[in-house]
């Protein structure tokens, strides 16, 4: 028998190289980034997009301009704080000093554009997490953030801002915006359905028909994001969901169930359910609305709409009753489920809804009119990062029978 | 000392071990497709946008439909024929057998349309690629192909149908389309450099011209598609490149020089160099013109622009000269550049720009009007597979050291 000490220290060694087999793969890999959907934030087109919505620019601009009262003087947080507009705005409104958080790499251009403006000691850029972020005075008097996503949670960035708002926000202080409310509502558009499935009845003579099936494979799987026709929503919008931003937890927001209530307005085909937010910026002096539906006309948000694979007809009073879910995953996806009970056969699901697949959507259209193409998005990182997470299961079991079988070798000599 | 017998048979399980190691992670990878704009035309919308496209579709339609003498009693090979509409076209104009070639997914698709309109007996669908084709007859007739991709070259499907046309066209043989032609004028677009550019100057009462070397450094790097505004033309086309089909060789295609001279046909301010082509379908009976330029109207190819870090003032009469590079690569990108001698600072270069880059775009534009996010796009797929080759590199050498290791533990007992 052998030494037992000697044993010993080969039991190590092998314990060591599995180890290193288990790393190798790792430092191979690129870090995974929790803040997945920040990458994007670093083109300038996407705050160009964001700056000129002027519904969004003029909501928050008018909020804070036209309650100087709640700024002269005081401390302000704007939170995810892109080129910093909001942080100026703040400024000229009399704030004392504000901080400009901003995890993307914009924020150095946001920093030279304060300097540009003779704001700088005013406003100071927090380059970073928000989460992170230090204020040195201990607390904030107000709260300013647009952390509003596709499907109002898409972005996931609300749990950072209620993180901080527990960590910072002095008593009586004041969040911008201080609601938000979720919408759905049933939607009918004829023409687009027309236009994607009729239209392969003929084609210059010839039956399309067995295309059909692909499309609606491809079609009508995911909720995604539309500018939708006003005209089409053809059902009183039903509230999903409703954030205070004063005392929602981040359980709240981490598991949203709701039922849905909502009477047809007149007799149509319903081809999909759209989805919009709202949300207030309440203030003593003014409170504005920022407003995303359909009516309220462009927004960089436009709506989300989930077709259906099958059409149904509604009257005029019907009220369509059902359920919606969605729940924030670990991995700060989302799973998304509407059921209707009438018409009992709508049933929609939509699992790991990540912040960056409709936020992929927004770069990717940017992309097409804008002209960047250089980087991956994020989706596909963790794609890639999912099967590197498998390869290096893979690679841990060959290296263990790759020592294995060596160890029996070399016990045969 | 070991009986060399059992120690072959060692090293012949370690050979074995090896190879296995190195046969995992190939197991779990995607197998590379060559062909790397193909799995993109697995989608629906994609050839839903091109049978749509009048301008084509009416081009080819026309081609097959008014010259049935080149097609009656024919054999007739569609390459890359898609959901094979042009295959149809040419079974209607009396083709005896045609051939319809596709290398995507799709290709069952147009089994299932030709069988629904009873034309199974005359057309057959080949799934694969076009290289590897076989054609009983030995020869075909007509060459039916719709290679051409943005920048004419991009998709990179020319070098396919040449050697094609070596293997199988008869003497005499016909193909369509007969010549494609590239062009290159200047292009002016006020309008849109003051959207993009002069904007910053003013935001809100803020400057915001940090952000502009951000845009320029985003936005000026490659050539993009767009839809061009006619009256943004401001010179004479200069043809940069000409492809006669009957006797163009793969190196003719591979590395494309041409003198540029672009006379200007009005006072402007140049923002950039805008691309087109124009095919011709030639026959006996008839010729038609299938041309993208901006003055023809809507096609699904849009031209190509490449703006100027540096806009630069022309006047009418001006001869524009300089030249023009495009090098097909040996991973099948291109690497694109232009040079204006007068203005002598005009410099435009892009390298490695893959079939993928434009076919992305237009992807990544589809996607977002139609809703489809679900598979990595070929770019994507191909940094995949990269980094799944590095790792199995990784992978054979850690395989092999656990091996060493554990047969010296082995030993050492």
């Amino acid at each position: 028998a052998a030494d037992p000490g000697v044993r010993a220290r080969w039991w190590t060694r092998l314990a060591l190289m599995v180890l290193l087999q288990a790393l190798l793969p790792t430092c191979l890999s690129k870090p995974k980034d929790e803040y997945h959907n920040l990458d994007g934030y670093g083109y300038s087109v996407i705050h160009e997009e964001i700056v000129k919505d002027s519904a969004r620019t003029e909501a928050y601009r008018s909020a804070i301009l036209e309650n100087k009262s709640h700024f002269e003087g005081k401390v302000v947080a704007d939170l995810g704080c892109g080129l910093g507009l909001m942080s100026l705005f703040s400024a000229e409104a009399g704030a004392r000093k504000v901080y400009c958080i901003e995890g993307s790499q914009i924020a150095s251009t946001a920093e030279t554009i304060i300097r540009r403006n003779r704001k700088s000691d005013t406003v100071t850029v927090i380059k970073g997490r928000i989460e992170e972020a230090v204020i040195p005075e201990g607390e904030v008097d107000v709260i300013v953030s647009e952390w509003m996503g596709y499907f109002l949670h898409y972005e996931d960035m609300l749990p950072a801002i209620l993180t901080f708002r527990d960590k910072y926000l002095a008593d009586n202080g004041l969040i911008f915006p201080s609601h938000a409310r979720m919408w759905l509502s049933l939607y009918s558009d004829t023409r687009w359905y027309n236009d994607r499935i009729s239209y392969w009845k003929d084609v210059y003579g010839f039956d399309y028909t067995p295309i059909v099936s692909r499309v609606v494979e491809e079609q009508f799987v995911n909720p995604e994001r539309q500018h939708l026709r006003e005209d089409g929503v053809v059902s009183e919008p039903s509230l999903v969901h409703s954030v205070d931003m004063y005392t929602a937890t981040l359980e709240d927001v981490k598991d949203i169930r709701a039922t849905i209530s909502s009477k047809v307005t007149r007799k149509a085909t319903i081809h999909g359910i759209a989805f919009w937010f709202d949300v207030t910026l309440e203030g003593d002096e003014h409170s504005a609305l920022l407003d995303t539906a359909p009516k309220a006309g462009y927004t960089s948000w436009s709506q989300v709409v989930w077709y259906l694979q099958d059409a149904f007809n509604a009257t005029e009073g019907d009220d369509v009753k059902g359920t919606f879910a969605m729940m924030r995953t670990d991995r700060g996806e989302f799973d998304v489920a509407v059921r209707l009970k009438s018409p009992s056969r709508v049933e929609l699901e939509a699992f790991d809804q990540s912040p960056s697949t409709m936020f992929q959507n927004l770069y990717e259209r940017l992309s097409f009119e804008h002209g960047i193409y250089e980087e991956a998005s994020d989706n596909q990182l963790h794609r890639l990062l999912d099967y590197a997470s498998r390869l290096q299961l893979g690679f841990v079991a060959a290296g263990v029978s790759a020592f294995v079988l060596g160890w029996m070798v070399g016990q045969w000599h």
